[in-house]
Parts: structure tokens; sequence; C-alpha cells
């Protein structure tokens, strides 16, 4: 690799803009290293808010920001916006579908993808909400099942429409159910108001004994009591078996007649990781060092969800704040190792976790302290303004959530692809 | 038609909620009659700051409005999202995917399309700007584009990368062009510290003798200049013959090696036009009658780009002003007709022009004035809030233009569709 002879500085490529490679980015930012940053999207994006931008609450913009903006006027970080298609770690180098990128230092962020455990047709069928489009595309969805039920007569077809599924208890599927339940009963009934919306369901189903399992049993409860008032019927103890075109089979055979099955009942590695050599861990994840170092490739770091790290014999979860720290202890290993000196084993910090149910209200937990309610809420949104520390126009996006959020509850209730509402019922046969 | 008997108040029908159908809407809210309105999409969209999204500088929400959103809390108005598909106005019902829906009163206000005259190859190979999906496509191309030059070798691959033509000088085009211009002059030099950005062009074409040809010939010289300051290279007495993959060839043999061709030279009527019996006018717009109702057939209304109204001697352009104050007109003659009246012919105040050129400057004329720059600018922002009586959320809606436009010039580079950077041109063999 003459060229590589030929480089001055030493480069560390990131393969990778999520929550891992950016906080990555941002430690190394005017270290002395070039910085090569690569994603298959020229943007880094905020998913903990996926479910706003599907249930009309936030628009695309507010929770996607472009990498190159991230990145103005460091002048040792560069993008390359491509795919990668394969990694050549004896060569140390990552193949893109824009040639190849010579490395010294690798950190692989590549962050997961919705887990379907193998079930074919929950997969064809369901929706999940992991990427940018996936929850436009849901959105438009759910705007266009309305537009459709206001003119279906025909009540079971129109029940089966107004029905929703959602599989999974954790934050995603708890957050999703709220939004969604309060988008049908505080805007959708001004929007509709011929249609009876007690006829339309939110179901969430969670196959554990209780939601939110990672949070004290008091905070479960909360959650559990303040969905069921807002109106979202849920199940525990119930897993699916199947899904079809309008319909969700439970394992011992219950059929949910529904028009929408929503997934978040898990995640694995994404495919990035299995371009590296070596065994994986459960969900596909690539087991590290304690130095978050691949075993067997000199320069090379894993983390985030893709990276399977024990802690306290367990594995670390797949969530941001686990990602953000090992991304910053990644950047700050490498900085060491080119001073000569070695990093002390990665550990994680458990800072608590959050979901929000609702407008205004959230369970909160962390430093031995457990919120509900508004201040919970209020916690949210404060741990929000200190995630986007390093963040140049933080501020601004931070008034851009509460603003949109605030202000904006009728503006984002667009179907912008109407593809997306072909409906998958027959058609009646109305004349009014 | 026993439906028809049984209703007891009369019934409107408006297909198409551009500016002709909202404002007839809008002036038949709480007025006695049944309205029904009818659009494919379920938002009015404001089409002039369609070149906005597609240059980064607004998202969609900004510009487009639920329809369900502006009719809340009138009763007498209600919305079906559908198509129409033909119309029987003998037996007086409109077709539509969701079945027959009978009127008393029709206002046809569908709007119009892109005109290619009949240019196979420049209908297949251009971009334009009439729908939503539209702004959000070509804003992901021109970002694509430059993260391909990014990571091209070839400066003539490069340089056609970055060669934008634009066709029509008239408002639309010369928008398009100068905003186009300022966001890769001003944004882009940013974002791509690597690119020359001397070796991007945006060319203006216009078959006439000048851009702007509706505006006073001083503010067309103003015009003019300020695009070529900001960098648009504007030809006039220049028409295109054809368009390729990567070439737009003008009528007398050049060829202009461009990746990117935007055609805003001409629009006709939508075809709902095609389902209306009779001859049509140039452009496909419909004759009417003096008080806009369609000859032949009692209590059918065309507004807007589809209706074909002379004024002394000159058919009326198709642009927002006229199908506005015809709109409200035939919204007028409804309820005059329902009251034993008969409207006056219908009349157009031309109240003036705007065109903007870049961020705070503008052209604009009307009552005997022609301003520019900055006051100009200003002049059009205040004719939008004039134009927003009517909706609920006006100051909210011009705000979010305000805040946009001058805090989220960052935010909206993003390409949410990554499909749309498909490389038409081939790929090379880099290596580095």
């Amino acid at each position: 690799m003459s060229e590589r002879e030929t480089r001055k500085t030493k480069r560390v490529v990131i393969v990778g803009m999520g929550f891992g490679g950016i906080r990555a980015a941002q430690c190394l930012a005017d270290c002395g290293l070039e910085v090569v940053l690569v994603d298959r999207n020229n943007y880094h994006l905020f998913q903990p808010l996926l479910y706003q931008v599907a249930t009309a609450g936030l628009e695309q913009e507010s929770i996607a920001y472009p990498v190159r903006a991230l990145i103005r006027g460091w002048k040792n970080l560069s993008f390359r916006m491509t795919e990668v298609t394969g990694l050549s770690l004896e060569d140390r180098y990552v193949q893109t579908e824009a040639g190849g990128i010579a490395y010294d230092y690798l950190i692989l962020a590549g962050g997961s993808e919705t887990n379907y455990f193998g079930n074919k047709g929950v997969e064809q069928h369901a929706f999940d909400l992991k990427r940018l489009p996936d929850a436009e595309s849901l959105r438009n969805t759910i705007l266009g099942i309305f537009e459709q039920a206001v003119q279906v007569r025909d009540p079971e077809l129109r029940r089966q429409l107004l029905t929703f599924v959602v599989v999974g208890g954790g934050p995603t599927g708890v957050e999703f159910a709220g939004a969604l339940s309060e988008l049908i009963r505080y805007v959708f009934r001004k929007d509709y108001p011929t249609l009876d919306l007690d006829e339309s369901r939110v179901i969430l189903l969670e196959a554990a004994p209780a939601i939110l399992l990672a949070m004290p049993e008091k905070l479960r409860e909360y959650a559990k009591k303040n969905l069921e008032r807002m109106g979202v019927e849920v199940r525990c103890n119930t897993m699916v078996a199947d899904a079809g075109p309008g319909t969700v089979t439970l394992a011992g055979g219950e059929v949910i007649v529904a028009r929408t099955l929503f997934w978040s009942a898990g995640v694995k590695a994404a495919p990035l990781a299995g371009m590296v050599p070596g065994d994986k861990g459960p969900g596909g994840r690539i087991p590290v060092n304690p130095d978050l170092s691949l075993p067997g490739y000199d320069g090379v770091f894993v983390v985030g969800d893709m990276a399977l790290v024990m802690q306290d014999g367990k594995p670390l979860p797949m969530v941001a704040p686990v990602a953000m720290q090992q991304g910053r202890y990644a950047a700050r290993a490498i900085l060491q190792r080119e001073q000569g000196g070695q990093p002390e084993p990665f550990r994680y910090r458990d800072k608590g976790s959050m979901a929000t149910i609702g407008r205004s209200s959230a369970v909160a937990t962390g430093f031995g302290v457990s919120l509900s309610g508004y201040f919970a809420w209020l916690a949210w949104l404060f741990l929000h303004l200190y995630y986007l520390i390093g963040f140049r126009n933080r501020i601004v996006v931070l008034l851009n959530w509460a603003w949109y959020y605030w202000f904006h509850e009728r503006q984002v209730r667009l179907i912008t692809t109407p593809e997306c509402t072909e409906p998958v019922l027959p058609k009646e046969n109305n004349h009014g």
C-alpha cells in the first residue's frame, strides 16, 4: 500500500454515523489524525425519536443531522457517503462502492437492524422503525388508513383498518403505542368527525410478564396504567406466532384482525458484522476484547450495537448510551495508543433509562432515582440537551423539537407518497 | 338519484385543493350548503415555495397544509381523499376510486401539470416541480450529486455532474436557478471543502429575448444582473431541442454536457380537463362562460389553471392569484344563485407579480410600483401573510417559514431516499 506510506498522518476510518460513530468522530476532532467518516446515508439519525415522525409529531428534518454540517470547520474530519461492501482486515482497508479506503485505525459502528427471529410472515407484513424512510412510510400508512376508513361502509372492514398491533414492550413499543393512541384520540377525533374512534384499537403485546423490563417495578406499573388510560390494550405473556395481510396470529392460536402490525420486539447486529471474520454471539454481535478491539486484528475497534461486551456477567444492552460511551472510549483508546499508552478496560456507566408516554409524561430511572410523570418528561428533555453537546447547533435543534412538538401537531399530518396508501383490503362499492 | 332527493341541503363538490379549490372552500364555510372537498392528496400545497424544498431551504411540512386541519370546526365542510376517475355531468355526479359523489354544484379546480411540448427526450430526463414528491426527489438528487462528485477523479465526469441546466425564465426558473446557485456557492462551499466549486455551473435558458417577461424591463434587467452576480449563466433566445442522460441539446446543435436538467418552461391543464366534454383551448384549458360556468352544464364551474378565461383579448395567465380570485368568485356565484341572484361577469384584478432572487432580494411589481432588492423581498413576505388569511394558523405558518429559512439552512441537507442518488455515470476505480 504505497498510498499509506506516502500519507503523512495516520488515518482513522469510522464506519457508521450512528451514536457510536458520531461520538467517536467528535472525540477525534482536531486530534492530529486524519479521520474519514463513512455512512450509506449523509446524516446522523436520532433514532429514539423515529416514533415521533411516524406519529406525525415531528418532521424528518428534526431528527436527522447532515454529517457535513456536523463536521464543518474541523479540517481533519472528512466524509464519504458510500456503502461498505467488504473488509480487508489483513491489508487494512475498507472496501466500498466508491473504492477502497486504507486505514491505520478502524472503528466499526454499523449499528443494528430489526430482528424478526426468522418469522417470515411477520417480516413480510410488519412495519418497523430503524431507518428514516421507515418513519415517513409508517406515518403515510397510518394517515392513509384513516382516509380509507372514512370511505368504508362495512363495519368489520373498518374495524380491521382501525386496529393496530404493536409487538414489543420495550421503550420503542411503549412510546410508539402511546403516541399513536394519542394521535388517534386527540388529533384524529377532530380530523375525522364522522368516524367512531371507539372502533379503533391499539394493542401492545409483550412476550415477557411485564413491559419495560429494564425499569423498576413501580415505574413499569405506572407506565402500564398510563398506557391503558390512553386507550392502549396492554397484554403481557403474549407471543406472536405469525402474521398475514390483515391478521396477526398469537402463539396459542388466537387471531387478531388488524391491518397494521408494528414490530419492535428485537434487534440484531447490522449485516456489516457478517463481514468481520470469526464467530458471533447472540444477535450476530461481535465479541471484542476488554478494550473494545477486535481479537486478532490490530487497530480495529467495534462499538455500539454490533459489539458484544460482557459486563458483570451479562452482555451490555443495545442502546444509545452504551454506543456513545463506547464510541468515545474507542476514540480515546486510539489517541492513547498514538501516545504510547494503554487504555483501561472499557466499563459502561449506566446512568439510567427513560421512556416517554405521551406528550407530557414519562418514566425515568437513574442515579438511584425513579421519576414519573411531568418531571420525568422534563428530565428527558434536559438529558437530550446534554446529549447534544458537541453539536454546534444544539440549542437550535432542541428549540426545533420544542417548536414542532408544541406548535405543529397539525402540520405533519401529510401523506407525502400516496403509493403507501394502496388499500390492502378489497374495495367496496360506494355511492353517495 | 334518490340519494340526492333525500338530502336536505344542496351539495357543492370541489375537485382539487390547490389555490382555486381552497379559496372556494374557505368562502363556502358556514354557508348553509354541504361542501365535499376532493383531492388525491390530503394537503393543500403552496407550490410557489417548492423550489425552496428542492434547494434545501425549507422542509416539506412547511409548504403543505393538511386539508383536514384547514377545515376543522366548519361542520358543513368534509373531505375525501380519492382520485377522480370520471365526470358524469348529465347525471350530476363525480366518479372517484371510492365511488360516485353526487352534486348540485361542481367546482373543478384540478390545476395544471408540466408541459414538455411533446419533447420525449426532455420529458424522460428532466426534473420538474409541480408536486411535493418532486421537490424532495430533486433535493435528494442535488445533494447526492455533490456526494458523488467528491469521490469522482475524472475532471470531465465531475464537471458533467456539477453542471445544472434550468429551462424557463419565468419566476419558477429564476427562483430555482438563484436558490440553487446560492446553495452551491454559500452552503456547499463549506460542506465540500475538497471540491472546486468553480467547476459547477448553473445555466438558465430562456427561449424569449428576456427572462421574467411579465415584468417591466427595468426589473428584468435587475433580475438578470443579480442572477449573474450569483453565478447563474443567463442565456436568452435559446431553445432546447432534446435531452439525454447527461446531455442537453439546443436548437442549433450546441450540446451542453450536464447531469441535471430542470424544466419549468411551460404548464398545461391537468388530465382532469380531458374528462370534461368539449373542445379545449391552448394548453388543454377549458373555455368557460363569463361567469366561469361550463357551457351547457348547469351548476358546473371551472377555476384556476384548467380554465381558459379571456380578458382584454388575452387569456388570463396560469398563476396562483388568478386561481384564488376565481375560486372565491365561483363560491360567491353559487351563493348568489341560491339566493336567486345572478353574478356579474368575472374580472381579474391584477395586483402585480413577484419573484425572489436569493435569500434577501426580489423583484416585485404591482399597483403601478416596481420594487427591487430587499424591500421587494419584504413585500413578498407580507403578501404571503395576506395570502394566509383564512388559514387559522397563519402566524405559525409564517413564523415557520422564517424559522426554517433563517435557522435551518443546514438541517434540510438530507438525502432521505438514497435510491435517488444512483449514479447515472460509469463508476471509476478509486483507491485511496
